[in-house]
């Protein structure tokens, strides 16, 4: 009944030089910039017409949505920009460099912030300079709602709301939705859509900017799922990871 | 108490080939997206931080506003496209050359079709291809309210809805509101802010690509308007376009 088309944003520049990002909002390289406008096209020759988007405030996943809708010829549909689609906030190591931060603590204790499900990283100091607070595309959010860190539970309990609510709501209305949005924020939906246990779920690998596009009964369930274009086979969905973690793959 | 920023899109292929555009999905020139990109240049020098956007369904006013926004570092502000702010639809001159159009009707029938308030063009046939009843982005909206054609007067009041709803809704909450739209249905919006005659809205014209500031009191009515940037001196602005009809300018 419903379809749904999931979309990581393009690579950015802090994924070129492995600093953990989060929430800042650094944007994407010309290679995400041309991985979005292809994501577009992929979906055009699929014959799939989103009606209907939602992003985060994070540029990098709306850069990739305006490329996509541009490049589909689409750029009327309406769009919801929602914080709650935002990448899950990383403390204290936004910034930082990846490998820097393995020799300092350990690659062990970096493989447990960056894999665990409940295990946050340091959080921010409340007077952070990064705070949130202090950005004005989150003044109409309470203080303490807004994350100084955030593990990827905590990532999926603050998306839940949108994706039962307005997104829910659209698909269920008969809308062709299109996501925008980062690799923690997508896991949290494909949890829920393919019941992925929550030790499994920080393995699930969604490449960027390669659309992944459910058909969905009535109640929201997946029938299928797969990735559109010329790389999608080298891709796992989802659901065949969990079936492999299962034992059945 | 409010401020309001009314902008022009850029220089679009079909303004450059003189034909009559409307309703038609045509795309910026290269010239009109520096113009966009300048006009979001010329906020952020003034200091004017837009909250709240609100543009067409139409390519030229969209890009418009991405480039404005992406030039402020603004991408993350929420965005309504409504059909309300289109152009004005040009009915079946739409597509047409206007030297073309004015050695056919002559120069007196065209001026009168292009500068009268309320006297229409020739009508789209009802199963003219070009109706936006063919159109997806026009799918939720009844067919007997999508124009055939639309004069000035027309064009003024399918727009006034969405003025005193959401947009004098979000003035009065205090949100720092950017129109990017076409022509006329700015001059609708000015009719109304600066209580422009039915005889004089014709003559107003509005520059493509120059942000045009309005501060308003608790009433929605201007306390002061002007145009931002370089050119912004070359420009009357339509209250002075009012006086000088007035015999007061």
């Amino acid at each position: 009944m419903g379809q749904l088309i999931l979309l990581r944003h393009g690579q950015s520049r802090w994924n070129l030089e492995n600093r953990f990002t989060g929430w800042t909002d650094v944007d994407l390289t010309d290679e995400g910039r041309a991985q979005a406008w292809r994501a577009g096209e992929d979906l055009a020759k699929a014959g799939i017409a989103p009606t209907l988007c939602f992003t985060s405030v994070l540029k990098r996943a709306i850069r990739t949505l305006w490329l996509c809708l541009d490049a589909t010829d689409r750029m009327w549909l309406p769009v919801t920009r929602d914080w709650r689609l935002n990448e899950r906030h990383y403390g204290a190591l936004q910034g930082l460099n990846k490998a820097e931060t393995a020799e300092k603590h350990g690659d062990e204790q970096v493989h447990i912030w960056r894999r665990s499900y409940d295990i946050p990283p340091p959080a921010l100091d409340a007077d952070d300079p990064r705070g949130p607070w202090t950005d004005p595309r989150y003044r109409a959010i309470p203080r303490d709602t807004l994350p100084r860190v955030e593990t990827l539970k905590a990532t999926v309990e603050r998306l839940m709301p949108l994706w039962t609510g307005p997104i829910a709501s659209a698909l269920r209305a008969g809308e062709v939705v299109l996501i925008a949005a980062h690799g923690n924020s997508l896991r949290g939906i494909v949890k829920e859509l393919d019941d992925i246990p929550n030790d499994v779920i920080p393995n699930v690998e969604i490449p960027t900017g390669i659309p992944l596009v459910y058909e969905l009964n009535e109640h929201l369930r997946p029938l299928d799922s797969r990735y559109l274009g010329d790389a999608a086979a080298e891709h796992e969905t989802p659901a065949e990871v969990r079936r492999r973690a299962a034992g059945g793959g």
